[in-house]
């Protein structure tokens, strides 16, 4: 065998109809070079307060991106052998083995948005000519490892080279942001922001909570194991991050159950959530009210919150307790919208101060349910299909299933959900590609002008991002 | 800015593939002027009874239309800007004013489907040659409001212009159709015709239900506290209708639920209906045995039944309160028909007599439970993807989805579904575009010949529609 | 009218854009002559053992076929006039007869895959070069009844003439296997398999499920009265179907629900199975039981699990009391993977020896829950689109949902799932020109290099169903 190049097609993803393909690379090349905005991600800060230099190519790119270790995991391949570290420490292929066997399996990722995602990291961020395989497995490591020594290669020269200019991490409210403090000494507080993800003191299933729950109470001097203390503490932590930058927080809910209860009802939730003797039922009404206290500090602080139901979390037993979690073994089920955000709606739902974005798993809720409700309330924004959907045929369904019911304003633009950094270029690429395709396609069908489709295109690129999260309106 | 020029392509919604684009446009060309048969809409009986001129652009063209209100709403702007009068009669703003807030706001409706209907009537049925914004709202307005004024802009005028063969109404059983009688006398009685829509005496959740279920049995001589009267009487108000000229029920309810209970059981839900008692597992029950009853009527008296589930009325419940029903805020949720339905089939399932059409809000059916049912059961025929779904991309993924298991024999043909009268041509007229592309796609891709497509566009433009609802059959 | 020519236009099922369907035909030339890898089916053995010539063009190609019966029972036409055989006996319409009343609706398949099939069995099974209808329909039935006679109609002949590398049937647990037994007496024993298909003894629902299970144990000398006894009966028959060649076992369970019970609990709805005493809820549990025994069994003896949830079997009352099984009214609901499928993965869904290759009649577990769980266990696969998806749409809507998550490894390759013997080619034809359309499209938009589509082509036409049904390991 010889080696294959790595060649990235420059009309890539557009449509193959001439016509159609050239309306695509028209609006395409308005928008490639615009800034990054990354509101929703999940990058670690400290990269780019430390700026050093990344470890080693499968540290960086493989292990901790779970839809390349997944892929390999369901062929037979063993984490281990993927240089993924068990929770008890054993040892663990060395990088360079780790990257042969996954460059053996890259074919697997043939017509996936990985595949389509790595092969632009290699090609655009390190300069790679040949196609990743057993035969130039160890060339390309070496040219990878290479660069990543040198000083182009460090976090905030990235962020530069990559013209990010904003980028959400996400964050525990117990965290102490550090990180965030040391990046605004150096002047980057705009630009790398933290977001408020409360799993860890509102959901009870979550490891520890009720220590979490104390350990919130010792951080703000409230008295967690009461109500009214523990929402003052989160109201306090919710401050605390947006002293820090933050601009949203972030739900991730089995399902959107929301719930409005007396106060005395919370108290015995609460209760429960700490002895941990809750019943399934409780857990979502606990979850549900929770929504409902974000929603309401929402009003009052600002920050836009972001909903993300109907992931079984660590569904693989076995995985989870050797691996812990986030290991790629978390599975989507059906979900519902309709029903369940119904108490929250009925209370903040017409209010325009609030801003709640939704996303799924489920696209079955894309017409259904989501785009007559983002076209509806006033408080709604549809988030860009995500996660096993941010791909070329999602987002081309996303698009033809959400914009004829709520059209383009009530969505809220691309971000790139990962914690892969040096994908987050080939993600955006990827969306702008994708969106030139479909503003193409209603072009050439003559359901859209040709000067509103080059407006939508940005918006769709930039703007509706930054207006969904308001970064344009913080002082 | 200066104005744009409003230009309907005359290849708009055609594929663009030019010889699949070809192919569409020579199917369209056969069926573009063909009558329009509209067996199921809600425009108002009275205004081709009376055929006075409509009052303004704004009460005829935007505040009927939950489409183009809710829209504007969900970015923000009151229903009392657009003209939409709450139920206590506060002054709103006035027509020209709400008429410029539309106009500003009509970039949001850029790739929907009530944009292409919104130009198409300003474009056709008006003469407009600018897209409506904010700088042409004003001489828009002038020349909609001028044209109203003219005798072929009136209601009788339109009819013809449109070359509406059949128009059916949506009708309360307790309405005396004194629109339609005196419709009759001028010789229209077979073109504007009514539907019997129960809502009102079958519905326990309806306002003024028990009262509703008297002023029936007043109506008729009929018991209809009594299970039987109740039924004799539902039975005496469609043969009031029939003799009106209805061909059809229409049937909104939350699920498919049928029923087939013991006479015993369904007095003791009567009871608690008329009651308010009933429990939300009841109300189902009662409106599930209230289907079999009317698909019993149906067998004899030879109306078409139309059942439509699926969506959460009055979701919103501010705006309910504010501005009663039918605001824009019915949100669908998840659906089942197949165990729904099972009582209702295995009791007159198989009866060819009997014709039930189904129609869905919630596509993820449409493959899975209607098709098959629908290629299966003699009495079933499934209705066009309508409300949300009455739109190009929508109307694709139903004939992709439902032809290759039903045919097209057992769907239904189109209707608009429409209170918007002025829209109604604009409406057929995307669906036989829509119709003539995916005729195209299957001839290009040689899974159907040019003669037979030819055919079906006439069949899916007109014909069906006339057999579903037994139009030819009328005496 | 006067006959109109029935021609397979050579490009058919291929994309209209000329670029992409010049790929296509060039990737389907490298798989249109491949051998035919039929893994599930329901052919009868005998047919081959016996080898007698066929009866009837009815009797072959329409009574058995229930797509077709379906169609025009929908359309009002009875069983009995399609040559449908009641479980009474009552004498129906004969085969000529019912020939010309199929012929005479037959415009009822326009676009549909059944249309497809049908006109490539008449074509290139029979030679018949006009299409079927009210005129031709006697012509066309002399040419077919006449072929039938022949000695290159056989069945063995057939089975040579169509390339048919594999031919998998279903068996009963009871059934003796001799015709496979003949069979391998003629040296087809590797050819046509048996597979082993429980519901009789493992549906406490199924016709006679009691005496069933006595039976088993009768035919195992085990007491299947007990659930030690039970499971070794069971295991019995598995190893007696892997000695007539079986490769598979295939579970059709209204839901997807697995349990993983105590052996007392297992023992208590095994009682209440045979005495037909479990609730709805415990007949869910002991089927689920029963699969989790399966898998365990299959990790022993290598027979690879086939599960298909979803369908609602003899939903048509009144056409299951007169015709039994299998008459075209299983009619498919909603289906739930994710949780129900819990129990089983947990226990050993980490196992490679395990394999479950999964398939759906409800298309939005594609991308929400299947595509996830293949492409992280791995003991699971997908199966193909089939029953009402096995067409041109549903394929490629399949592979637009699968892929970009699952890759090409995770799933099974295709399967032609039919009883209707001559249309064997005609299934495997239409899937290998739509993965050739579908690969095309990958191409044309740069998402996949040609080399590797022409890889993928071999793969999907025959190498994935080799390897998911271990073709290729057996000794």
């Amino acid at each position: 065998m010889s080696r294959r190049p790595l060649l990235l097609h420059p009309e890539r993803l557009f449509p193959p109809d001439p016509t159609t393909r050239g309306l695509a690379a028209e609006l395409y090349n308005e928008v490639r070079s615009l800034p990054i905005v990354s509101p929703h991600g999940h990058t670690d800060p400290r990269w780019f307060a430390d700026n050093r230099a990344f470890a080693d190519p499968v540290s960086l790119l493989i292990t901790p991106d779970h839809y390349l270790t997944r892929m390999l995991y369901s062929q037979g391949v063993a984490l281990e052998e993927l240089g993924v570290v068990p929770t008890d420490g054993t040892p663990v292929a060395p990088s360079r083995s780790a990257w042969r066997t996954f460059a053996t399996h890259y074919h697997l990722f043939r017509a996936t948005p990985s595949g389509l995602w790595f092969d632009h990291v290699l090609a655009e961020v390190f300069g790679i000519r040949y196609r990743l395989d057993a035969e130039t497995a160890d060339e390309i490591y070496d040219q990878v490892a290479d660069a990543l020594g040198r000083p182009e290669y460090l976090p905030r020269a990235l962020l530069e080279r990559f013209g990010i200019e904003l980028l959400a991490t996400t964050d525990s409210p117990l965290d102490d942001l550090d990180a965030h403090s040391r990046l605004a000494q150096d002047g980057l507080g705009r630009r790398i922001i933290p977001t408020f993800r409360p799993d860890p003191v509102v959901d009870p299933t979550f490891e520890g909570f009720s220590d979490n729950v104390d350990q919130l109470g010792e951080l703000t001097g409230d008295d967690t194991r009461r109500w009214a203390g523990y929402l003052d503490a989160l109201n306090n932590r919710r401050e605390f991050f947006i002293r820090h930058g933050a601009v949203a927080s972030d739900h991730g809910h089995p399902t959107a159950t929301t719930a409005n209860l007396a106060s005395r009802d919370c108290q015995r939730l609460l209760d429960g959530a700490t002895a941990g003797t809750l019943t399934a039922d409780d857990l979502e009404l606990f979850r549900g009210q929770l929504l409902v206290e974000m929603a309401r500090m929402s009003i009052d602080d600002g920050l836009v919150m972001q909903l993300h139901p109907g992931s079984r979390r660590n569904h693989n037993a076995l995985l989870y307790e050797r691996f812990g979690r986030d290991r790629g073994a978390d599975i989507p089920g059906p979900i519902e919208f309709t029903e369940s955000l119904k108490a929250l709606l009925d209370l903040v739902g017409n209010d325009p101060r609030l801003r709640l974005i939704l996303f799924t798993l489920d696209e079955t809720t894309f017409s259904r349910e989501l785009a007559p409700l983002a076209g509806h309330y006033p408080s709604l924004l549809l988030g860009p299909p995500w996660w096993f959907l941010d791909s070329y045929e999602a987002m081309l369904r996303y698009r033809r299933t959400v914009t004829e019911t709520a059209g383009f304003a009530n969505t809220a633009g691309f971000n790139d959900d990962t914690r892969a950094l040096l994908s987050i270029p080939a993600r955006h690429d990827v969306s702008r590609r994708v969106d030139s395709a479909y503003l193409a396609e209603l072009v050439s069908t003559h359901r859209l002008d040709l000067d509103d489709a080059r407006e939508l295109a940005v918006d769709l690129a930039t703007r509706l991002a930054r207006r969904a999260y308001r970064l344009d309106d913080r002082s």
